[in-house]
């Protein structure tokens, strides 16, 4: 089935829903047999691991003494998108594809094997943060990518079987539509209230501290108003900017104070949960995007969404942001 | 935290996230402590078995001899939304909350404890999508409610860990996201191409047949062309109809026979996954829908979604739907 060989050489694809004119992307390179579709067990030897460097492809390395390394993102060996000499586009009647350009890089945090991010020491996890901004800044120098989202897995509930603490960045060719979400929520604000929404709620959350985890000299975090999942958290810095990229070493010193201590809270309060999250950042480019203001997600895996979530895109919390607020403001951080 | 006691009076809320402007349901009901958020062990004794009808309320049930019972209809005892006697419009600075009017049902769909819906008797199924039908023209009578949500979970993976066969049914007081997107695509559809988006995929996938799962008289089970998980499936009526609860006795024994055989040949093909399903149905009342076409959407849940899906709505499925559908038409329905 699927394309005949030669009609469509490459694998990955874009294919836009008819009725919602979302994109999808089918990465049939990451297909596996029906019978291998559950989670499966960790690779043996982890090839995140030192002595495993000739197993990928390095694109870019913090070099830590003559031979070894700090942090070192690679090509992910199974890319949800790839770099095509050409970009296809085919109509299968009412149906369209395009192919399924981009790039899919895994950041290695560590060295180490078993640390998550917010055990490794604060030099390490801002060394992690600088990694973001490099390939941020080497990634939107191709104009045919229209966004880069840097994510991050920890725990079988959140996608993942591998421990060694990595994060991913995948660049994509279309604007996801939650970003477009997101940009088009701001202008909206803008239009109407005259003000950036993250600017008025970081105020907001100063004032209340109903749910305000932490706050440090540059950065807030607070669990999100209307999270869709228990225990959802938002670190926000707290000058207006659009670009992650454009960060100074002071403030990603701060960022990575902050993110070390609200994970470090998360698995005190709930014991090590699964969790995700995901960087949100101006679009490359044109400046057309100022009035973004990046911050970072975080989403604890706490719960399985189920048909309601999947068939209304209406999530059910069953913890309130400020019960969570609490519970994480006074969890102790593990040690 | 939270509200102070008294000025909140009731619990499910409704939030409005400030940015995308999206809803989201804080039921604290639903609430468990931090350390019982993880998927807890099924009641016992099975609160759906017979002999404890005493344990749940009955809204509606089709009886089965003298004191028995074909399908039940009981009020869930964790509802995501209550009756309220009043709607309360709360607004926290830049955030607002109404209260979470609506209602929350269970199906319970077979006295018998074990068989998973698709292994009932294709009378059973039928008694199964009346009693859906039936429950959809009580709650519409409602006016206050704008959308009646029918869904199942199946398996722990989808979010349960009840094995009585049962489905939900939660009525709403918005318009879920979703619905709100597919009613836009398709009179975005009818603005473009003058027809209805639902026809031109049934048309498409019965002439190719590259997707096409099953046909019966008056229905076709696809894959979904972008479908967002790997296996997912579409069951549609042939015939454009905007509101399930309109379906003939006769419709609804060929759609019963055909959710049983893809259900089956899912469990087949997978090895008994965890499934959810959404009927997607035109909204309650005054005819403003009737472009819609119901349909019954099929979500397996054989990967998890991880940070990049979360952080970006942008769905990466690992199988194609063609070699999804030659999979699923191949495999044998396990006895």
């Amino acid at each position: 089935m699927a394309q005949p060989p030669g009609e469509l050489p490459y694998t990955p694809e874009l294919r836009k829903d008819v009725i919602t004119r979302e994109w999808v992307i089918v990465a049939r390179g990451r297909s596996r047999r029906p019978s291998d579709l559950q989670q499966g067990e960790p690779p043996s030897p982890c090839p995140f691991c030192p002595g495993q460097e000739s197993a990928s492809e390095t694109l870019y390395q913090i070099p830590d003494g003559p031979t070894g390394w700090k942090v070192r993102v690679v090509r992910n060996k199974f890319p949800a998108l790839i770099w095509q000499k050409e970009v296809v586009t085919i109509e299968r009647g009412i149906y369209d594809i395009v192919s399924g350009n981009g790039s899919h890089e895994v950041v290695i945090e560590s060295p180490q094997h078993d640390p998550d991010i917010w055990q490794l020491p604060p030099e390490q996890v801002e060394a992690v943060l600088e990694t973001y901004r490099r390939r941020i800044i080497t990634l939107q120098r191709d104009t045919r990518l229209r966004y880069i989202l840097v994510f991050r897995n920890h725990g079988l509930g959140a996608g993942t079987s591998l421990a060694h603490p990595h994060s991913q960045i995948i660049a994509t060719p279309v604007v996801p539509h939650y970003i477009e979400q997101e940009m088009e929520g701001i202008k909206h604000y803008w239009e109407y209230i005259e003000r950036c929404p993250y600017c008025a709620i970081i105020a907001q959350e100063l004032e209340t501290g109903e749910r305000l985890v932490l706050e440090n000299e540059r950065f807030v975090g607070i669990t999100a108003f209307a999270g869709r999942f228990p225990y959802e958290m938002w670190l926000i810095p707290k000058r207006h900017q659009a670009h992650f990229h454009a960060t100074t070493d002071a403030a990603r010193a701060d960022c990575a104070a902050a993110l070390r201590e609200m994970l470090g809270r998360l698995a005190g309060a709930l014991h090590f949960p699964s969790y995700n999250y995901a960087l949100h950042t101006g679009l490359a480019g044109d400046g057309s995007d100022a009035a973004f203001h990046w911050h970072l997600e975080i989403f604890p895996r706490v719960g399985t969404a189920g048909g309601f979530e999947l068939g209304s895109d209406l999530y059910i919390n069953s913890t309130t942001p400020e019960d969570a607020a609490q519970a994480l403001r006074t969890a102790p951080i593990p040690m």
